[in-house]
């Protein structure tokens, strides 16, 4: 009997090498799986199953994880404002997490002897795959067919085609991958330091210019709702971005550090997540204290760092889950945003927990609350150690 | 002989009823100051000092700070990229807290026995003016008596007509405070918690709308030059402010804790800061270490806070400062920035210090410099913790 | 009809002082209230009561917090490893945010006019009990005599005979502060920079010499039982208290800042606080994740500094509360303890939850699962952003 | 002509072996290179450098670090108070990152092809000596004979007698490792977690019991001077060291978080590290503020994490090494020591600096610059934001 190999599939050159490498040369009966984070419509899915019939696989599997993803991952994305470098919301980063695990848990499903994914030796994500692998399916052998044999892609498709599979050799210009917290845009101008990429570069073209006022309802963190209808997070996060994105809204380039210690640049458009980070910040401005704000900063800031490279199921992501959950008890309210073309503006907040709120008077009744003398006195106190500091230390 | 005190005097309504107030109610000689940091014209300097002299001053002086208001703040604000809860340059914070420090110092030259300022009893001026007044010359009694009379706007200029001055009672709709680290707004919507400011209340209005390369150069850290033009830090933030603020960019609404627990808000406008610090940001993200940008970010959060809060004299701060400029050594390269109406981009950047760059060979050729076992070896190993944890912790 | 005022009354000379002033100066009728953190004996806690309707109270009541105290502060205090400074266990800090809470919901309960305390201008207490209050009851008028009237102690005293209440000269050499997570001694060498407490200061004298190992059973992080014998955990503070302090363990001087920006310096004796520290965080380095210890250190660094600051009302306790509860998940087992004259050892520990136990086999086999081509592939990728940066940045 | 290794030789059986195979079975030049960090005395070096000679090394070096690793090192684990866990003076993991520097610069020296160094696979060093030479002399390979051969002690052994080298087979029942930062000793019981060391395996053993005092000179945080005696910093330890250890101060073991994800224990015996750090800690405790001490702890506590994993090159170390060296301005000053067998006492400190001294008056008169007013006020501002949150957020 064959051994068994969980294959992850996207349908694309590189995994289609690899169901008939692991089926013609390694005589493994392999199930391909692809899991969905929101990337893929209905006719992609099919299309990719049937392309995976087609490479003669045993089985294929599609896994939606956009509900879980949300819930397990991108909800705290949202409640600690996490940009990385204060600029990407990590849409590959977490949804490659989200993705291995949900591989591993199905590769304990059908009781896999193998795993495999298509990563190259040169990204993150191969750490992330190989990483999360070993933490939760520990005596599976994990393989690497691309990353292992170094073929290039005229010897790939070469490959492909003595085994009767036809690949056209036109490449895409850019590098694209979709999930519902992003997507990213790689290629030419991101492997250079100093260009950016062209307007046509760009999955989303721009096709609204009308100015556009949309009110967010945010409960305890999470945007349930849109102009008033109320929505379910994973639905008002998909239909923020069917609004936004043709705005050009949400567009940068991101430098950052990979896992493997060089720097990488990506391309990313991330209407939704960019606007509810954005939305949902300003009314934690209001709603929570000082330090509740500055440690979120910190806690968070960690959490998407951490996520970044792959250790997501260290047990400190889960406690600072637990702490990023309970600052969000008052983080309710609307938040009233202006979509333009290319940009977008936080207009205000409303919120009964909002701090800058008078529900006991007005702004200068709560001020009465305290006197100038109050404030001599605050300033006094505040400064007593720096003043003693300076008159112990100051020159004789 | 009467005894001096030293007015912090800026030719507004306030402080022209503290220079009647302390002549005449309190017998004191005036010495009126001003301190500019950038914000003033030496025409508006001119007309300041006419209207102090005409409010029977004694003395009237005017203390350029810009140059020492870079080098003491400014330069670290933009080592640190320290933009306050991710918005806010702290253009206002910062220019008072070197004010303060400059008229305390002017204090101790003319040997005066108190020190006046104007602030209200409702905002952070007051601390700020307080603490440093209390640590830098701590002999020295402070009169704060528009705080202390809680006079309104119209008994001030009843007191002042009444003392033959002349004071019309129109208000401007807007309060605003310029300086070279950008420009405050507040008033009407600022107030609310859920309306932005309108366009015509932002002190400059938009007039350029042609989208503009240009290319801003760094060395340690520093904007020396713009254009390719060599020019001093301080000269390089001026015109920058005047190629790019007429675009509208770097306008914003920044909401935050005041020093006295109440959340404010206030609308800027900083082209020039805002457009240094994301280009400065972009800079470091090339040509530092992963640790570097964190360890950077924590120090320079709670560099920008205390500094805000009025704490510029602890000692911490100089240490800070020390770990910062550090940190500059190879911060120099090129930044390529667009301008665009409301918005601008950074292109990218050229360094010699890019830790993209391949200077060894191509990207390619670095990456030889390990192997796809190599990164399987420290898959494993950066992930053996974690996959202990749940080896020892799976349920039985 | 007379008003009400609760007074928080210990029983000595200051709040015997404000008993009768607040009766007889002020005309308020007297409610006062003791609050036992575990420092009260009932012997004790009967004569202050006695002592009280001495002075003439309309009531006195007495409220145990002990088990509240414990659930709401010390246990996240284990949590935490809280020591300040890495020395102080906070006995006295957060005993007395305990009770300034209690107190104040004794005055919601009595609905009371008037809230008193008899704290000094000099020290801690009278900002945290005067910011509880201002927090918890922000009606209700705060009385201070002492601070506000500044007398002497024996200006008190002759007001107190003047008034027919007998009390006599003599005072204690050294002011103590007893509770259940810690006794305070203050006095004469404490107020120097350089003298240490004499052996005859410390409340406990050493009386235990014989070595005794003592097994500490914690579960979730909560200490549940002593040699095997099953304890609430208040109980099993108290007993190990009884055990530990005659070895003259847990004694130490602390110094530290003051809320008021002062250097303060207190002796304390806490035997059960610190070994139960030290054993709770060695049972932690056992069962947590690098970045759990970590992260851990970093919030109760920070709760128990913010605690110290009478600052526990703020609700990012309650945050730091959440997480540091989750991390406790595997922080059970046994702790071995040796006590020796003036020290204890932590022996070794037993959990089921222990990351070095070799659960799924020996120490050599778990170390099967890497090779060292593995370590040498982890080295290479974990130096390797430095390696470039020395490249790149490399003298020419 | 042969090519060149630099092997890293301790004298010890593994680097023993290493000799003779590379010598032998990988026909290279062999350079022996022993770094002393303070623990070979100079009799133990002349018995190494015989060894190494008999077994055909062509040359053999010895590189004194000891001056150089306390300036580059030891001094900032000094300045910021680094024990590691709250307990570890890193007294191996920061001389292993010294030794492997010096190694590297000595290959660079005499243009070495190979380095080599004797680490198994399953620890610290391993990572420690890779890394560093990666990062430093990039070109060289690295050739690590113990990990790759995976020989057991007696096949070493064997190995040595058939090439002719003597060595028996008696085997040290701890295995020590003598540095000037303290002395490391692990087996048996540390292999467990419920065990401790026994008296008789600590290398230096109590001979002392009389209780004695000591006074220790800081000057900017280094330790210069010896009751009055001034010494340079590097003889102000050992002398220290050799006073202190006999009393058997300073012993401990540590849990801590290797670099390769397990948990690893260790015996240590540091007096003079452990003393130097608690002293000058309350030293700093006198003479710094609130957040400097804060920073101080944050930043050296990942100072210690980052060097104990190796880290030592990453240029984030210099920045922090600025900080750290800034705060030092004013740690200056005595401190008193009293000495007691397994333990000791700071007694207190005498500083030109100190926060606590009264320079302008009495306590009673500095307490003079603020009043109850003062306080009352500070107290109300301090806790304004926490008030007008649990007002916002009071149940209805």
């Amino acid at each position: 009997m064959k051994k068994k190999v969980v294959l992850a599939f996207s349908g694309g050159l590189d995994t289609s090498f690899c169901c008939i490498y692991l089926t013609k040369d390694r005589d493994l009966e392999v199930h391909s799986v692809i899991v969905n984070t929101g990337g893929f419509s209905d006719q992609e899915l099919k299309e990719i199953e049937k392309r995976a019939y087609a490479l003669g696989v045993t089985s294929h599997s599609v896994v939606d994880e956009t509900e879980n993803y949300y819930e397990s991952c991108i909800k705290y994305l949202i409640f600690g404002n996490v940009l990385k470098n204060s600029t990407y919301p990590l849409s590959v980063s977490a949804e490659r997490v989200s993705q291995a695990t949900a591989i591993a848990n199905y590769v304990k499903k059908i009781g896999a002897d193998y795993v495999a994914h298509g990563s190259t030796g040169a990204g993150n994500d191969q750490v992330r795959f190989d990483m999360i692998f070993n933490i939760m399916i520990p005596g599976v052998e994990i393989i690497t067919p691309i990353r292992d044999l170094k073929l290039s892609r005229e010897a790939e498709i070469e490959y492909l085609n003595k085994h009767g599979v036809e690949y056209t050799a036109e490449k895409a210009r850019y590098s694209i991958n979709k999930g519902i917290w992003g997507t990213s845009v790689g290629g030419k101008e991101t492997l250079t330091s100093n260009q950016t990429l062209p307007e046509e570069a760009w999955p989303t073209q721009v096709s609204e210019t009308k100015e556009r006022d949309i009110e967010l309802t945010f409960e305890k963190g999470e945007l349930v709702g849109i102009d008033g209808e109320k929505l379910s997070p994973v639905k008002a996060i998909q239909k923020l971005q069917e609004i936004a994105q043709p705005y050009g809204i949400g567009r940068d380039i991101h430098v950052g550090d990979t896992i493997i210690g060089i720097k990488g640049r990506v391309g990313f458009e991330a209407a939704a997540p960019i606007i509810i980070i954005k939305a949902h910040h300003t009314l934690e401005k209001h709603t929570l204290t000082k330090w509740q704000l500055s440690w979120k900063d910190q806690l968070s800031t960690f959490y998407g760092n951490w996520l970044h490279e792959g250790q997501f199921h260290d047990p400190v992501m889960r406690n600072m889950e637990a702490f990023l959950a309970d600052t969000q008890e008052t983080v309710s309210g609307k938040v009233f945003v202006k979509l333009l073309p290319y940009r977008f503006q936080v207009v205000g907040i409303e919120s009964e927990h909002d701090l800058m709120s008078n529900k006991f008077g007005s702004y200068g009744e709560m001020n009465n609350s305290w006197s100038g003398e109050d404030v001599k006195g605050f300033s006094k106190i505040f400064g007593n150690q720096t003043m003693i500091y300076h008159r112990v230390n100051e020159k004789k």
